[in-house]
Formats: C-alpha cells, structure tokens, sequence
C-alpha cells in the first residue's frame, strides 16, 4: 500500500490515516484550520469540491468533520493523485472520495457548471517568480503559482459552484487584497473572515476566508483563532479542532 | 467661547482641549485610535488633511502626535465647523491647523489635485437606509452616507494625493470588501491593516486601513489591537495611545 519514502499519519479523527510523502510536503495546520473552517459552512448532503488537494487530507479530513454526501478532489500532479488515491482506498472511503488528476482550468469541464454546493482550496502559496524554487519539481509545483494562479481559483469556482454556493480558501494576509479583488470580479462575494494568529498578541499569518457566489455585500468576521496559548503549549481551541468534528 | 450645550474636554496630550457639543457626538475611541496609526505613517513637514473633521478632533490630536507641517480639515455642517474652528482658536493653533466648511466632493478644487502627503477620515459608518434614523438632523448626516459615500472618500482622495501619498480610514470590518475594491478602484493600494477587538478572544470590532496612491500590491497586517485586557481594564497599549505622541 505504501512506497519507500512514504509514510502513514493518523488524522486523530475517525480512525483516518493518511499517506504521506515527507519528500514532497506533509499537512500543515493550515489544511486543517481549512477543513474545520469549511465544514462548518458545509450543509447536510452537499457536493464538494476539494481544488489543488494534493495529498487529499481536505476530503479525507471534510469526511468526519462535515455531513456532505460526497466530496471530490482535484490534483494536477499525477504522482500526488496516485498516493491520495491509496490514502482513500486505505480507509475504504472510495464511495464518499472521488479523486481527479487533472487541470484545474478545466474542471468546469470535468464536472460540468454550476455542480458545487461548496469548493474548498488550500492553493500554492507564492506568487510565480517570488520566493526560491524548492529542489524538487513536485514541491515547487505544489507551493508555486506556476500551474494555477490565485486568479484561476476563484474564476473556476464560479463556474462549478452553484449560485448561492460557497468558496472557502485559506492563504497568507498579504494576498488578502488580491483575494477580496478576485472575489468581486467573479461574483464570489466574501462573507466570513478569520485571521489565524500564531498567539495572541502576534500578528495574523494566516487567513480564511468564504464567500457566496452571487452573496450579497456584507462581510462577517470571525473570532480570532490563536494557534499557540504560550509557547509551545497548543490553545484550547487548536487542541478541539484536532480531531473534532462539526 | 463656548455656547450652551457644549463643553470642553481635556485631551490628555499637549494641553490640547476640544470643544464639543454632547446633542450631537462626542468624539470616540475610533478618532483616538485613527489619529495613532495615522501619525505612524506621517511623515515631516508632511501637508496632511482630515476629511469629515467633524469637531476637529483628528487635527488638534495629530498637531501633537505628528510632525506634519500643516493639517487642514473639511466638514460640511457648518454649525459643527464653527464650533470645530472655535477649538482650533482655544488651543492657539491657527497657523498650524486650517478648516474649511464644505462638500467633499468639491474638495479638489478647494484644494487643488495632488497636494496632500498624507489624508484620514473619519467617515459616517451607516449606509444610506441602513440604521435608525437619528433625532437630530447634524447627528443623521455625521452617522449615515447621506452627503458622502465611502465611494466618495477614495475617489476624491485619489484626486487630493500626492502619487504616494497615504489615506488612512477608520470603518467596520463589514465594509472591509467594500474598501478595498474601492482602493483598487481608485489606485489607492491597500498597505497596512489593523484590527480593533473589544478584547482578545472577541471579534474585531472595527478597522484601520492604509492605502498608498499608486501603491504596489502587498497588505502588511499590524497586531491585533485590544482595547480592553479585561471587563473596564483598558490594555496596556489603549493606556499608552491616549496622550502618546508617536
């Protein structure tokens, strides 16, 4: 079932396991600040989308913390899709997880329009030509714009989601601009907004961010979410969303 | 120099004291907050100027937490610009501090284009047909978008900036999407955010934003800022800010 180089995780969370190939990347917190944010706007029964799902933790993860019928994955590169692919049959999840390898570009014709109640997307991170390339191709196609802008991710969504469905995203405050620009250009209007401090009296470094496509203007936030209570110490809420479900 | 009805309060920097008339508002922590992290971006000798200067209270406060030049201020109420130029009288700054009674709209002809380092605002939070209604007809167009849009705000601060020149706003987090788009709209970039939570495991209840005209793309987050670290206990930070020059 595994590969030399990989290995399987426990997610803490309905006995689900994860493989993962420590090479290329491993779950961050941010896919499962992604997964609890989204699920608790997912509805009973929805169809989602998980757009650049990598090694597929965002399906998996939605499985236990949401109540959607069935969730699908989109991942460009064919030797991450193949290893979320066994992490699905691995927890024999393979009626619920339906995993694509493919261009999320076209994915409104891979699914059809209007098909999604909710899409979640935890995309590469760093614009195209800023940061330094990572020394192996997986690795900077997974954290780099070079396959799938920010842009592309919100024109897709409008496409695949239903009107009235949601986008939730995840992504570094500084593109919390472009994020709200592209929202408003593709009709996805933002409508919940948590920033993730690392404690509390640090700075935001991560944000999450949902909107409704066609939604009206009018944004809510969040409460602030603080990673660490002291140092090293995790705070309450990081330890509930571990492992907990919606 | 004071009418019935008002009185004057001591704003616990330089001796500076406002007049204000409690019938219609009294300044809150929003001017206090605005004036502060407007003053970390004001440059010297910087030609600075307070659109809906209201009772003047951002004036008078950057006269002692900048080093501006000069700072001018707009008010269409022309009851409350006389009381506002009554306050200017009662702390002896008159050459520093210079307010004109007029429509924001005509303000670039007022002012000329291009002419300002450095613009803040204050600006009514509720939109047109959004709230009550207020009793007195000054409170009404001091509170809701009657006079002044927030669209109006960036397109006439596009005109009055120097290109790299600063507008600094203070609003609700509702509006958030609402203003940046009206930035990019406006080439007025957003560069620095600051949210203001009642205290730290509350939602943020209000924000400071920083726009440069002509600006590149990238959002720097300030720390969260708390007003309160516990019921009536003002924060180390909120203690320092009233009275704190910059």
């Amino acid at each position: 079932m595994i590969q030399p180089n990989e290995r399987i995780d426990d997610l803490q969370i309905d006995g689900l396991r994860l493989i993962q190939n420590p090479d290329w990347f491993c779950f961050g917190v941010d896919a499962v600040l992604l997964a609890h944010f989204a699920a608790q706007g997912i509805k009973k029964d929805a169809e989602v989308l998980d757009l650049c799902t990598g090694n597929g933790i965002i399906p998996l993860l939605l499985t236990a913390k949401s109540s959607a019928r069935k969730i699908w994955g989109l991942e460009i590169q064919n030797p991450v899709w193949e290893m979320a692919c066994r992490s699905v049959k691995l927890n024999h999840l393979g009626e619920k997880v339906s995993l694509q390898c493919g261009d999320l570009k076209n994915a409104a014709t891979l699914y059809g329009k209007s098909r999604f109640d909710y899409i979640t997307c935890n995309p590469p991170y760093k614009e195209n030509g800023g940061g330094l390339p990572c020394k192996d191709e997986i690795v900077t196609l997974a954290r780099h714009e070079i396959l799938c802008t920010l842009e592309d991710v919100f024109s897709v969504s409008e496409q695949l989601l239903k009107p009235g469905g949601k986008l939730a995203i995840v992504h570094r405050p500084e593109r919390l601009a472009d994020m709200i620009t592209y929202m408003r250009k593709y009709h996805i209007e933002p409508k919940r907004l948590r920033f993730v401090h690392p404690a509390p009296k640090k700075t935001a470094n991560m944000i999450l961010i949902e909107g409704a496509r066609q939604g009206k203007p009018k944004l809510f936030l969040d409460p602030p979410l603080y990673v660490y209570d002291a140092p090293n110490v995790y705070s309450e809420e990081i330890n509930q969303i571990y492992g907990r479900k919606i």
